[in-house]
């Protein structure tokens, strides 16, 4: 078993807030993240697979097929938008860097099963002095 | 003479865009930098100003001050917000880092000066490959 | 169940030595490490809590309280300081990174399971090339 | 149980390809990878070791000792090498991060286990945006 | 007047040697890095050019076209090859950065001020340690 | 003509102070940087040289001479030593990082003149936010 991790970036827009609370009620629970201008970040994407080594090939998994499925299935979405508005499987869920991770391991994990390895955790970097880890449970 | 160079960040959401343009005109232009909902950014802020080292202190200027300095007349500013919207100092402008370090420049300038030294310059970095570098002229 | 990671920084000085061992046994075992008239460093702490996400905020734990908690407990007692010397934590214990990373730990368990979140583990970086990791056990 | 990780680095050539392909074949499966005048890369490389901190010394392991044994059996036999043609370990193996990764955790676990520590990991980075990491099983 | 300055990154194999010295002369001047089976590395391109800022759209010139002009006239002929055997511009030369820098500054100039920008500096770096600039003259 | 950048770190203890001004004097200036106890930092050295490439070696001056210069004339007289207490070129100076900049400037000149090349700069990074350049007048 050996994990493989590669790195991906996208700057994006986002806003902490709860529709369902006032502005006030936002700022005091989100302080200036919930700002109603939106903010941003560039955003750094760590995608760790594991699997056994193809002793034909010496791979895991072809780290092309892996970063072709990281673009188009997380990256291509994320990428210049706003976190809250533009992408499909944020809607109606808080923009936290969190949230954000469990459902970007949901998107990444059907494909890579397609490739015979497994997901192994996601990563997610919203400055260089926060991230967080999610391992799917 | 020595330099003398303090980073300091904000994290702000952007769009290059013209009002005078149709949304087409400025997507043919500014490409994915457009998007109508907004992107964002981990700007970096190098100010570096210039000096005689003071015999007493061994200080061109005190870095906590330049560090104060920087974060009441840029930081604040900037830091969780929308470059277009919230800016009192880029309403009006074009969002660019070209234009933006050169109005950050604008406005440290003067702060700088009251202390007895000079800014030399204002590199922005937008993104881990992309940066501008203003000197004043 | 999430892991979140927050980056602080503190530089103090430090030495390796032991009192009951003469100058040249402290040489011979710490090197360069035991000088009697000090050296430092940059230290870079990594602290990783885990939890369940809040439905309600999306968080697992405030960052701001997390950052709050750690520069209250750990930074403010160690940055431009002496561990052997200034450290109330660190009082008659070895000051290598090793020690430091599990008294650093000690401090912040308490704190942070107080906001229904646990420590998962401290990392600290000593230099670019080294670095130690506790995990409670 | 801590565990301590040492940063080391060298530039080497490689190839991906097999000896059993024709060149249409590994450039079809390899891609770029299989040039056949080598291409190269800074590796860095992450050892890390875990053990009992020794109340004497509050080390796990000699810092000191630990990175000659890296530069020893590691390092030296790959720094300005070529991967493929000069390093007597990796002699009829893949020349992938992955095969590299396996096979310098089996070079290090031995001198390690002598100095009454474990070797826990190797993590192999071979640029900036992919990296390998082996526990061993 | 203002910089701009774009980081392109490569992957190549190199050696440092002259065909008319013998292997002993090569070594003793050239060290391990006259090894005759190549080494190599991930060498770092920071391109700046300035000029002034296009009022219209804020910028000095279009970063895409930037970037793509430096994928096409350099990238794709350094990344994945051999820099003395492969690659077209760099044929009869020695393969120092020092030289890889010049050679490079060479083949963009043209390509810059055809997009009424001027080429400031191109800046290399072999390793973390190690890195030129070269201005044009 | 052409620059070529080293670095090389050091890791020392230091403490701004003045022994001609009482404690209170002193903290009230440069505040927790006075501490009586010192702190330290990893200082990063960042020396360029600039000279005309020798077209027999395709060099400015032999990395390998560029190193041990600085390694013999800097690094080994500030590592793991107290900047204020064991150095011989700071006895008697303030040890900010710009007196420190300018005096390990004096240091390197004369060496880097023997071999036919001119030291253009020195940069001293203190912390990842503060560092100072020195140009030689």
């Amino acid at each position: 078993m050996i994990y493989i991790t590669r790195r991906e970036r996208f700057n994006a827009a986002h806003r902490l807030y709860r529709t369902d609370w006032s502005l006030e009620e936002n700022e005091r629970v989100f302080g200036k993240c919930s700002n109603p201008n939106w903010h941003g970040h560039n955003y750094e994407l760590y995608v760790t697979i594991k699997g056994e080594v193809n002793p034909e090939t010496g791979f895991v998994m072809d780290l092309k097929v892996l970063k072709d499925t990281i673009l188009h299935e997380v990256i291509d979405k994320l990428d210049h938008r706003n976190v809250n508005m533009d992408v499909d499987f944020m809607k109606g869920k808080m923009a936290s860097t969190e949230v954000l991770a469990m459902e970007i391991f949901k998107q990444l994990q059907p494909h890579i099963q397609r490739h015979h390895a497994q997901l192994h955790s996601i990563r997610l970097h919203e400055t260089e002095n926060n991230y967080v880890e999610y391992l799917g449970e």
